[in-house]
Parts: C-alpha cells; structure tokens; sequence
C-alpha cells in the first residue's frame, strides 16, 4: 500500500517543484537572511526582471514567501512554516533504523551532562 | 551576494528534481518503511513497468535508493544519509526568529525534566 496524506500533498508538490529550481533555492537562501525589497533581489541574478519576478510568484504561490507592497517598493519575506509541510514530510521517511538514532540522540541530549 | 554551497549544489538539484514528482516520493515513502523487491513495489502503481523502472532509475541516480540483484530478484532500499543534503539545506534556511526559537527548544530539552 502506498502512504497517502492527502492534505498535505498538494502543499508538498508545489514547495518541492519550487525548490527544484536552482534560482527559486538561491532566492529562498537569501531570504532566509532577511526580508528584502525587489530590486535588492533581482541584482545577482544574471536574468530580466519580468523573468525573477516570474520566480518569485512561483514561490508565493508555493507559500514559500510573502511580499508587500509600500508606495512604489515590493518588499519580499520568507513566509514562516513555509517550509514546514517538507520538513514533515522528511520525517516521515526515517528509516527504523534511523528512529532508533534518533531516540538514542534525544536520550543522550537529556541525560549527558552538556560540556562546559 | 547569493551564498552558495557548491559541493552540495548538484546533490541537492537531483535530490529535489527527483522529489518533486509525486509518484517517486510515494517510492521513497514505501522504502522508507523496508526495502522491497521491483514487482512489490510496483504493485501498487498503475502504470506500466518501465515506466516505474525509470522512476526507480531517477531517484538511484540521485543517490536516494539502490539496490541489488540477487539471481532474478532485485531488491530496492533507501539509501542511508541519501536525505541528507536536503535536511542539511533546510537546516541552513532557518531565520533569525527560528534559529532563537530553536536554542530555546533545545535549552528547555536539556534543563526541564521529562514529563513521567
């Protein structure tokens, strides 16, 4: 039987064709960082603005990010949680072998005595 | 600047291009559970054989599963740490706000004793 978690999928495949595209990760990685406004975006990447922009809605649309605009300046953020549904997604796929370090690792953190 | 992580680039680009085709993620969903021999694991796909052979093939090339041949039998598993670039990734685009909520969580996890 295959696994489904129907609520999530559509969620799940829009982030992740989203993130399969070297310029949309290099946009999330940089504002990651901090907010920033279009043009500040736009200005390492060697492509038309019509082009970024382009980027950029597949993001939004994805809920990867959020934009505002104020007057004439479109300032541009990392949306929270956004990449929430991936991150539950990968956990999900812990082998039962990778439980098992898992377990072990929240055991050690709680119990072992931190270095100082 | 656009930060850029160049070992890992072309690793994660294959990882998320592989993932973003919802049938090899409902593949990597079932092996995650155990590994499984070809004709269990395409049992539950309509479509045809070569169709999932090829799926199978994206995702070993990028490195998300192998297998091996045992007489006439082929068995796929996960790949252990195939994962790994793409949680390492997500790791590196937490913001400030997530990164303080995580030292928290992290403090409560060492000093707030476990609940019985």
């Amino acid at each position: 039987m295959v696994r489904c978690v129907p609520n999530h999928r559509d969620e799940l495949d829009g982030v992740l064709r989203a993130l399969a595209d070297p310029t949309r990760r290099a946009l999330v990685e940089r504002l990651a960082q901090s907010p920033a406004v279009v043009s500040e975006l736009a200005a390492p990447f060697p492509m038309a603005l019509p082009s970024l922009l382009q980027h950029l809605r597949v993001l939004e649309d994805a809920g990867l990010v959020t934009s505002e605009k104020h007057g004439r300046v479109r300032t541009v953020s990392l949306r929270p949680g956004g990449l929430d549904v991936l991150h539950l997604w990968l956990a999900q796929q812990r082998t039962p072998a990778e439980l098992a370090a898992d377990r072990l690792g929240t055991h050690l953190a709680r119990y072992v005595p931190e270095e100082r």
